[in-house]
């Protein structure tokens, strides 16, 4: 299997290569590139029509990229990405993903928009596809939320196990992308859509960890008022432990597709109050699945396991295209 | 994508039809038909010229149907199964598969032959073709030894459950079949030599949970001095418990590919320990998920499972071979 990088770009400019580029130095020839990002040019150098197959890659978080998924699928560029935009973008987009991959045999790959490297995606996709019928998903889904709640223990206030993941760069750079509970609800709802749920990020009920008074404000601001945040988690802990259970703030759907992100108390058996860490915890409840759930557990974030899940993906294209391996 | 089932068969007489079997009435047909099983006509048949790709799918546990898969991987019938006996076989034979598989294009899917319907086999392929570092494999991979030690407290002699895992269809007919370990022993070689690990099932050490007063005796004279299994297992377990630690019997893979299996006791925190019921657990410690490991969880075993597995090995088939799913 022969791979050629035939160009690398970020969001100002770009390197295109007719030979390939080699993964041993590409940063230094990147850096001297000063030609601008032109994303038409892009897409044209990468799908040249002597190599037999063309894949781009988005590692972005970008809208605006995801919005050019659609187009390249068509032209029959393969997409693979750990970007959530497309997948939660509004549904009539992500429909036309689909339909552009059965139309034309382009594949739209994107297994570590949810959990990273684990096997979340595929295993899902297989049930569905063999005919099980999936009654609900649960999953601890954000690393951050799962960190900050499995810490938690009353001892000390929550605000300052905040300031702690932030230092160690557990969370976004601004808290409260991970406390919106946002990214939980966009994960789910890509698994709602592959249920066949035609379910919008907007319909899902998702409950903010951050109190109203510390909305839209800056982030200086929010960081030296985060002890605001301190009551209703307290409150939420002890109404919990006082019935024997643990907080975690999950992700659900449900067998229609309907979605739903929120703090929740889990009795002491359930695999969700045995997580520590940052492990994301993803349970399957299916016909053939019903009293066991299947349950998927690991690091559901970082840089190694997010790349070795691209990486798979790429392979599993190339199966697709015949390669042996 | 068109299936058409040209054959089926058991160990005695098989069905041969040019049009394609309906599923919905395939037993009454061949519950009628009368034609000897000749496996050369058999294959013969299901490779016609006409149609553009061939798999047969053994859902037995025979070795003598094993070792056909070499001829017909040769002949580009691709080969799914949940018989462990190929994978299992003497390394130059299982190699022997390999080589046909990649010389001729032709697949070799086995994904039910641990874990029956979990992502295992296929998550370990990914982690090591992307690179990643396997040092360590842990599994529950037996179902009813899991059931065996997370319902045995103390309170109830091990044979009593033994005998209750027997009437309620959990153990093979012969409990000791489950009880010697060599199942478990057995799913290790299948991971082992997804690392390179060219090693063979006599040379894996494996503990058997069966007195040697009671091997080589009848099943009935078995089942009467099940008795004499409860010292042991009482034994290692009041140990295990005095170290607050619970009783598991686990087969591991080394980064060498050594494997073992054997009895094990673990600590409250451990994914083992938290296992219930009949549920295989798999823990990959890998270069990735060094400090929290990768854990698949969930029933290992039973019709509904292993056949839903087999359905997504059949899709995985179909995709590598441009189907558009």
């Amino acid at each position: 299997m022969a791979i050629h990088i035939r160009g690398i770009a970020n969001s100002k400019k770009m390197l295109l290569d007719d030979e390939g580029i080699d993964p041993g130095n590409w940063r230094d020839r990147f850096e001297k590139s000063n030609v601008d990002l032109d994303l038409t040019a892009f897409a044209a150098h990468i799908s040249a029509t002597y190599f037999p197959h063309s894949l781009i890659i988005d590692c972005s978080t970008s809208s605006e990229l995801a919005g050019h998924y659609a187009g390249w699928l068509k032209n029959r560029i393969h997409v693979i990405t750990p970007n959530k935009k497309a997948g939660t973008a509004e549904y009539s987009y992500y429909k036309e993903l689909m339909d552009a991959c059965l139309s034309t045999g382009s594949r739209f790959l994107y297994e570590t928009t949810v959990g990273a490297g684990l096997p979340v995606i595929w295993t899902l996709k297989d049930l569905v596809q063999t005919g099980d019928h999936v009654h609900r998903i649960e999953g601890m889904l954000s690393g951050t939320l799962a960190w900050l709640f499995s810490t938690y223990d009353g001892s000390v206030p929550f605000s300052t196990l905040v300031r702690q993941a932030k230092e160690m760069g557990y969370t976004e750079p601004d808290p409260r992308d991970d406390l919106s509970g946002m990214d939980v609800g966009r994960k789910t709802v890509i698994l709602a859509r592959e249920l066949g749920g035609k379910i919008e990020v907007a319909d899902v009920p998702i409950q903010s960890l951050v109190p109203e008074s510390l909305e839209g404000i800056g982030l200086d601001e929010f960081m030296e008022r985060l002890e605001e945040i301190d009551p209703i988690i307290e409150q939420a802990y002890r109404t919990a432990r006082s019935k024997g259970e643990f907080l975690r703030y999950v992700g659900t759907v449900d067998e229609e597709g309907n979605c739903e992100a929120r703090l929740g108390s889990f009795g002491p058996d359930h695999p969700f109050s045995q997580a520590t860490g940052t492990d994301n915890v993803i349970l399957f409840v299916t016909d053939r699945y019903r009293t066991q759930p299947l349950v998927i557990k690991g690091p559901g974030a970082g840089r190694e396991v997010t790349a070795g899940g691209v990486f798979s993906d790429i392979l599993r294209l190339s199966s697709y295209l015949g390669a042996r391996i």
